[in-house]
């Protein structure tokens, strides 16, 4: 991929308006012969297959299974070995926390911890959500600041919860609170770079108040905390494509990620139908808009094959509205293979269409894994997306004399 | 791509002689569902895809457009992003002029400035081509030597000149000595990094001398200089590839990239007939020839289909007449696209053949962009065409044991 210098040097901005649809785990594998795309029936999207020019996108490189962080820095145009989202702080964008640059996010678990220091719990029993609410709160005012450090405790499902840690010279290079095995001591965070001993000393203060607080609790009388990390410093969409990006995404996990490359972040609504709406009413006000779709994911993710076509099928009624309000380039793509037999992210790569008025148009008709294969655009990084799409929105001026 | 190191490591001579045809600005974008490809009658170059392997090249990364440099020099085997030729090296190599390593050099026009220093036309009423001459001789005999440094200046078309300076400690990291629009005050160059003071010193000093030579002009009694640059250090073709190159071409811009590669440019007459006609006669004497075709790319950027047609339809006919020459290496495809109804070179993917005893064929048996998308290439970097040529003579040995 070209650098993000050479990005800067030679993009432009321009009235042409983009949509960048990501279906979520849309590539899957076959079940008796045929693949969730290849048995849905969507006349819409094989409609506008043999208007575009088709090919298969690989989020990271082949064989490699991509988490939605990185399958999504990728799709909108950033090396996704460069910049890394950690745990924290994808959990923590994933229920909705907003965070800073600098801030320091962890996942955490309450954990039961005998007299000898030793984990008998990583889970602490598996608590209920409510007991978890109620025992954030209790550490979130019983812990408000340590040393000008502010602290966040947000409860997640069961044990688990997410914490951010805002204040100045806190750095993310920690080993994780936790032993990762019942019947295991505790052991302490510990700074990996000289840079994170602060991080270190008021993290491991934090466990220690925490658990003098929890000390009367029955079994969630601890905390193990891991995954530090904070938001890589990354320049935004609007720095190097001179962009007005808006995202519309229902899950929280999307829109933090989006708010990360600087995306606006609409409200979009719980559904498809919503996101679509959503889209039409600010088309005049960005010129590129990320549309995330989640269920083919969630069933794909479920193992249900007919789930999973259903949920494609869904999408492809909602393609004449987003044809009717005339973007200039059209992309759809998934940002990684689901396939439901696996029941999970997959390595296989993307299929993709671009819709414009300057390609070379295929002999794809058909909006499948396999018809892909044989589309204009070949076998691509996906990394290449975000730059063709600026390259057909004229977007891009020349590079070299 | 391979590193030099890797490629200088493996390469050897050999006596296969490899022919390297790239017709400028040859792909494009369809007009009432073809492109200009594929609207041509070339039957020779059909027959000869048929018996080659076909493919798609991108010259620097999907989405990007290249200039008519960096497009090359990825053709030639070199990493584009890494070496890049400036605008001041590539005009004087487009009008002739010859650049040794360390020699300084930029674009100029004649422009006029009023009693208050504002540049009120940054091409002084666009002055004849002839008025230009004179100008440039009156410069070049007021101006010859500053400091050790020698000034050449070449006129080019109306308001439009080239200068050279060439003596010892000049660098090129300048800004432009140019306010860009009319009505703006004068702006001298600027070193922007600590090596370039005295370039800068020079180049200050010389559009000083030049204003005060040009003072009782009506019109054009001040220059602009900008674009500053100095050839690149690049490793020459032969010391990379053990190979004798050179280069058959017309224009003087593409017979500058060639000398910078370190090629032997053979006069190559007017026409692409005599440009065959050269090959032919030097066929003995080198083992590898680039031979340019200009047309295609000038029909492009006037946006005139029929003529591009035409032009593709007119190389056509020389196609045999390189094959009876029995080259063992023979690739045609384009530095880049220029689609008429763009008019400008495009970031779309070039047509390639190649053809060699050593080749696995595939089902191409249509020479044009979308034909060349089932190639047995795929879609490959323009940078791989070159190790391919070599691997194809037989000049490449194994890596690694």
């Amino acid at each position: 991929m070209i650098t993000e210098e050479l990005m800067k040097s030679i993009s432009v901005s321009s009235p042409a308006k983009m949509v960048m649809l990501v279906i979520d785990g849309l590539g899957g594998l076959p079940v008796n012969g045929k693949t969730e795309m290849e048995q849905s029936q969507i006349p819409n999207l094989d409609k506008l297959a043999s208007k575009s020019i088709c090919g298969l996108t690989d989020p990271i490189s082949p064989g490699v299974t991509p988490g939605s962080g990185p399958s999504h820095l990728a799709l909108f145009g950033y090396d996704p070995m460069k910049y890394q989202i950690g745990r924290g702080v994808l959990e923590a964008s994933g229920i909705g926390v907003e965070l800073a640059e600098g801030d320091l996010a962890a996942r955490g678990n309450f954990a039961t911890i005998d007299e000898n220091g030793i984990i008998i719990d990583r889970r602490a029993g598996r608590i209920s959500t409510e007991k978890n609410r109620a025992l954030c709160d209790l550490l979130g005012d019983g812990i408000e600041e340590m040393e000008g450090v502010k602290i966040t405790i947000r409860p997640g499902k069961e044990h688990r919860f997410v914490i951010l840690f805002k204040g100045e010279g806190l750095e993310d290079r920690l080993t994780d609170a936790d032993p990762q095995k019942n019947g295991k001591p505790s052991v302490p965070a510990t700074a990996i770079s000289d840079g994170a001993t602060f991080s270190e000393r008021i993290v491991n203060r934090f466990i220690k108040e925490a658990t003098q607080l929890l000390k009367s609790q029955e079994s969630a009388n601890t905390v193990l905390l891991r995954g530090f990390s904070q938001i890589p410093k990354i320049p935004s969409m609007t720095e190097l494509f001179k962009i007005r990006p808006a995202a519309i995404a229902i899950y929280p996990m999307y829109k933090g990620i989006a708010r990360l490359v600087g995306m606006d972040v609409l409200d979009a609504g719980e559904t498809i139908g919503d996101e679509i709406e959503t889209l039409g009413g600010h088309f005049h006000e960005y010129d590129f808009f990320y549309v995330h779709i989640k269920n083919p994911d969630m069933f794909g993710e479920d193992g249900n094959f007919p789930g999973k076509v259903r949920a494609i099928e869904e999408v492809d009624e909602f393609i004449p509205d987003i044809l009717d309000l005339e973007p200039d380039v059209f992309v759809v793509t998934g940002d990684h293979s689901t396939p439901s037999v696996l029941k999970t992210h997959s390595w296989h790569p993307n299929p993709v269409l671009l819709f414009s008025k300057f390609i070379r148009t295929d002999a794809v008709d058909r909006f499948d894994e396999r018809s892909c294969v044989l589309g204009g655009l070949g076998r691509i990084p996906a990394t290449s997306i975000m730059p063709l799409m600026l390259a057909n929105a004229l977007k891009l001026n020349k590079y070299g004399a």
